[in-house]
């Protein structure tokens, strides 16, 4: 496992999908966790140890209201940890704010709330710093998304 | 100890001033700890511990941007946990969605943006449900303060 | 009764559930109250006398808009408040800062929007400082909670 | 006395003036009053039943934070109360969602924040419904404005 | 008629069917007007001039968007305006600053956002200063009000 | 004059001078007059008649608060009506949104907060659709303003 | 072709209907195209390019989110360049504040959140500075939208 | 050069500052260009091919208003782009949104306003995952900040 994705609540997982969906396009492995910082923040502790010990080289995590989940797992490693803010109140902006205005020291690299695919693109591109292979991958894929878009969009649009 | 107020760093100390004061003024007894949730987490946990152990009753703690202080704390005891959202960054708005917005099964008792005063005084409440001269002062304090309030604005106000 | 619940209207009797159902979890006596601030101000003053005679030990109130009603109660009490802002409009936002940027020396304990579930424990936090037996509740249902919690989540989750 | 103005504080009397301003400049009898809705309710009421029974025809209300002076007092009179947000935090925001959204019939007519004399002066033209010599003032009074306003600026702006 | 509704658009009739029932509540004489102050500027000027010469009061004015209506017709007029934020956008966040906020000599009188009816009902209180009659129905219909409350909510609710 | 600045108050002329600056830049005439939307409402009509027959063809309006300035003149022209949001209160966001969220039908092409020196560049914008010579110097200046951009930063900067 | 009209997914068609709706009322020719800032900016550039040797007179451009496109635009051209907030999250606050907030030099002229027709129609009104016909038209338009909206709204409204 | 780090003017160094420091403190190589994606934008993609070439890992990007720096040049680049909202109005909230709120496909790791040391740190975080002497000072890095700060704060903090 590469990567690491943890949300507080099996009503997240839709959000979520969208981070496995970009590590799969990418061929990144991973796992999913279902942990919550305030509930049960000794098996978090415990759990960020082990993948740690694991190999796991990038957390995403995903969380809504006073969402600290990205940052309680920030203060843990010091692995890169990105949060993706999700949308339970305020549209959303009760949890971007609890994750990106981390204190100095304990960064949390933040995407845009419900994002998750980004967040899993952004663990795949900080992957890419490594592995030549994903590197290549990610070149391709922005070549193909440019060729894509383009065609798709060729014949304009009628408005 | 009846009180334990914490805070995450020494700039916060002014803020934090008026939940101390409010406890002198009812005869509570505070220890106060500056511990941050995401530097030093591990001590943070070891001392909540230990000011239970010590027959600490009320938790109160003061933070600031993404404040996770005490929502973390809460996740760490069943003592009542009073948060003050303290204004570092968008007039405390960051703080207050942070500290207020927890989610089912771990409250957070949330006062007004920088008034620690007010968190002193909740703290002061909730020890008067159990403390009968505790009540005795909160009663005959009100009092005052309207007798006060009352005497100084009796003369109207040039306007 | 150890708790009274009071909200402004039958329309937020749903949003009011949780804070009974936390309640009854730990087998706490309340009662509740449909009483406006503003549509019976000399009702709610004289329901506040009533209840404190009778024993009452917090109090719980929950309303939106601008959401007098928490503040307005703890002006006429030293009883813990404890105030849940309602979503009415804005997100509940208008709620969430009438209720919680109350000035000095009249604190209201404030939840998350529509939270009233967390009201209900803050409440059973509070009773705990005296009531011996509920601690003991608290304690045994955090445990079950974590128990729960990971059970339910050992597998992980595809995703 | 025709208005009563009421603000719960000392500090938000520079603000106030500018209501006072207004009522001195139709010649409208006002007194002013410092008192709390939350320090001193009781106060309040009975302040509120005797400016009616003077005769008092317009109330103006001043309040900051979780401002509920205005809808308090609008929940104990008849009389069309005029609410002023005072910045005291977040710009001023909370005091105005506080003091405009009142529910279902209890209105208060809001003004800007911190905008104290355009109360006076909505309190001057409730009061030219009934007496028209102040009707007959304020027709004037606009006519100078403009005239002062288009005399003053005849000569355009260097920019 | 003693008071005018105007409003921007059929879209809106909705929401400002509320000031009508206030006022039909407490028999006072209304007209309604389907006037933009964007698009038939010169039609609203006129509509001003003709009811104050038939003896209009009060008038009353809803708008969404950037809510201009209520501050121009207060741009037209000495008679006490009432301005009614319609929710169209941003949860009504843009139409509330745009009609509170006026500058310093043309006040709106401003109520909750979609709040006609207490819009209705501050033109009756502002009415009664003159119209005995309407007084009394005023202290009548608060008092109703409170029986009528009182007696809904005798016997609590079950939650 | 080809383009016209109106503001509502003398206070206005420093954030209002970035327009004239651009505009001096590109060498097109102008005149500025102070003109309030809600204090002189006629001399306001009177004065974009008059401009407009004297062939003004853009024309730019500041104002803060409850900015209705620029939308009340674009309800009485079919020139193109560029609006300032001038900070005077709620950091500029009254105005922002009293300014562009005009309804359809009536738009104002509305730049950044205090950011006159826009406003003045984009009237150059529209003027060049028809002046040759403004074009010309449009696109004179972007280069010169690009290669000052990257000379004085040749250098990099010591961080 | 004297409008192009941008935007960055086929999701954003339906609202940007408006702008060719109120083209095409006035007769103004306008081709339509799916580009995005971010996916395929070397495209974008050699569109804008391409337009403008074609004779494009005014651009229009519509996005949601962190909305880069209509500046990215204008970093690329000295044409007018008109923003189109898109509402794709948080109410479309992100979108407006990404378009109208730029900085010094590289003006975007914005309308409302989704008012895509009033972009349509600012175009319009930009190219009757040169086009005699177009100005006529305009002139035309706006006093049969009068006469529509009196004569439609001349029986007032039941409320 | 192992980081790049961009901003779009001269007044931003004293925000950017706190990145170098980051970088620095772990001994990695970085450059600093000041370089606006609205001004330069042909220089900015030379620039961007040309550090992608001389081996540059991760850019960071600070700045202010429409913040469209940090967008902008991950469209152009696969390496991971951190953003950094300089507060410039609204208290950073429009460079905060502009950042965070990327569409799918071009995420930005954002940070919290004017946090640009917590950017530099998260830079740092990546490259440790192929570089074991980072990660090993990061290590140790944390280990010595809670040293620091148990140890400053032993002694408590006078109340």
């Amino acid at each position: 496992m590469k990567v690491a994705i943890f949300f507080g609540s099996k009503s997240d997982t839709d959000v979520m999908k969208g981070a496995a969906n970009a590590l799969k396009e990418y061929g990144v492995s991973y796992k999913a966790f279902i942990l919550s910082a305030h509930r049960v923040p000794e098996k978090l502790v415990e759990t960020i140890k082990k993948i740690e010990s694991e190999g796991c080289e990038v957390i995403i995590a995903g969380a809504g209201l006073a969402a600290h989940l990205p940052g309680v797992i920030a203060s843990q490693t010091t692995l890169p940890v990105i949060g993706v803010p999700v949308r339970a109140a305020l549209d959303g902006m009760d949890a971007l704010l609890s994750i990106v205005q981390m204190p100095k020291s304990i960064p949390v690299a933040t995407v845009g709330i419900n994002n998750s695919y980004n967040a899993g693109l952004l663990a795949v591109q900080m992957l890419s710093l490594k592995y030549p292979d994903i590197k290549e991958k990610l070149v391709e894929a922005r070549l193909k998304m440019k060729e894509k878009f383009i065609s798709e969009n060729r014949e304009g649009v009628e408005l």
